[in-house]
């Protein structure tokens, strides 16, 4: 049986999702606590979208089998059981829907970046962040974010080593707001280029500390050079905050 | 010439704020920091509020001597690179007016309590939260909260420990809310006992799971007994988050 689970990780200990050989990542460590819970070998999981070393989940969607027996609610605490010590759970777990996919069938994803923006490094933060210590210019930063909303082709904001068949990709929302001494950038849409966030960020972060006039972010992005735009803002910053399906698979949490 | 400093730490690595022998305490870390620009000994620093082992700051603040010829960010910056590798940063350094003290001129005093109120532990909030995974009432835990503010003798609620020459306070505020997964308990007053607030969100929590009616809390502070109250809840999810003075020590942060 086929078991869909939200994943909550800190990347700082693990080199990113995808297993390597004699590397900590995600994958390897759940696919470790799945295999003592079948007693032997199990597939690769599947995931909605594979993060880089470092990068954070709150809101991470796999897919795997799990022993035909099992409750939504022994999976959950079995997998948690299991996964120990390591700095990744499973907050909720639901059988997975007929000819569901992690992947394929996600509507959309959203991650958050945070960026720390004040003269004194990060001490409550560390490693959530990334950290700014020159003043920034949120109105610019949002003025440069607006030209990058819509589709577009984003060669300029991917990594050399991405995959996609496509550099087409549809933005939908990158929201640049200020959160005490934090900067926060939500991105939203179906899916992004390897890199695409933080190359976004990277970029911004120019416009906000006023080497760029904010025009040159469309002009980075009509380029269509990766060389064109700025540099990739560190993983640490980063955090897949959700991914969205329709009709959604986990319950949403209680509010009050 | 004399100094406030607004202090950030992580307490997770730190036996609390005090000075004690062999220990790495904040107040150990931030003196050795001035004794190196000092270039030797300095009396000891006065601070707001002694924090326990565990216990987080955002907002702590201190009082040391510096040179006389340092000015504000010269200050912040020279400490800070002196308190490197420790989790402990001063955010912002301003001259202690004439008759200023960091404990006796504080209005009040506002902490944050995190409680993850969910089955799966933490993994991005280790260390920073107290994982409760029991199902929660929030209306039951305001109304006990409710029942705590004003003028009280808090003994019930007062460590063994605690030196203050009277156990009345003042309870201004004990507000509960909840974000997302997490339960934030915020407390406001001139001051508090020697954990206070940790013994206060143990024994609310014994109404948020059904183990005590609402009631209880009252008849809990009128017994001026402290083996009446529920036991101390962990240090790891408390954080001073601002020490409010009239006038204003620091500049607030901007706002977009």
């Amino acid at each position: 049986m086929l078991w869909a689970l939200l994943l909550e990780y800190d990347g700082t200990g693990f080199h990113g999702w995808q297993r390597q050989d004699n590397l900590v990542t995600v994958q390897a460590v759940l696919e470790a606590a799945l295999s003592q819970l079948h007693g032997g070998q199990i597939p690769p999981v599947a995931v909605a979208g594979r993060t880089d070393s470092g990068v954070h989940a709150a809101g991470q969607v796999a897919m795997a089998p799990l022993p035909d027996s099992f409750d939504q609610r022994r999976v959950r605490d079995a997998l948690n059981f299991h996964l120990k010590p390591h700095a990744v759970v499973v907050r909720e777990a639901a059988p997975a829907p007929e000819g569901w996919n992690p992947r394929f069938s996600a509507c959309k994803r959203r991650y958050l970046y945070r960026i720390l923006n004040r003269r004194a490094r990060p001490a409550l933060s560390l490693g959530r962040v990334w950290h700014v210590p020159v003043p920034l210019d949120i109105a610019a930063m949002r003025e440069g974010a607006a030209r990058l909303l819509g589709q577009h082709d984003f060669t300029s904001f991917r990594a050399a080593a991405c995959q996609a068949k496509s550099p087409m990709k549809t933005l939908d929302r990158l929201d640049v707001i200020r959160v005490d001494e934090e900067i926060h950038i939500r991105a939203e849409a179906r899916s992004f280029l390897h890199h695409q966030v933080r190359n976004m960020v990277g970029t911004l972060r120019l416009v906000a500390d006023g080497s760029w006039p904010a025009f040159r972010v469309s002009e980075a992005l009509a380029a269509r050079n990766r060389a064109a735009a700025g540099p990739t803002a560190p993983p640490e910053g980063l955090c897949l905050e959700q991914v969205i399906y329709n009709p959604p698979i986990f319950p949403s949490p209680t509010a009050s």
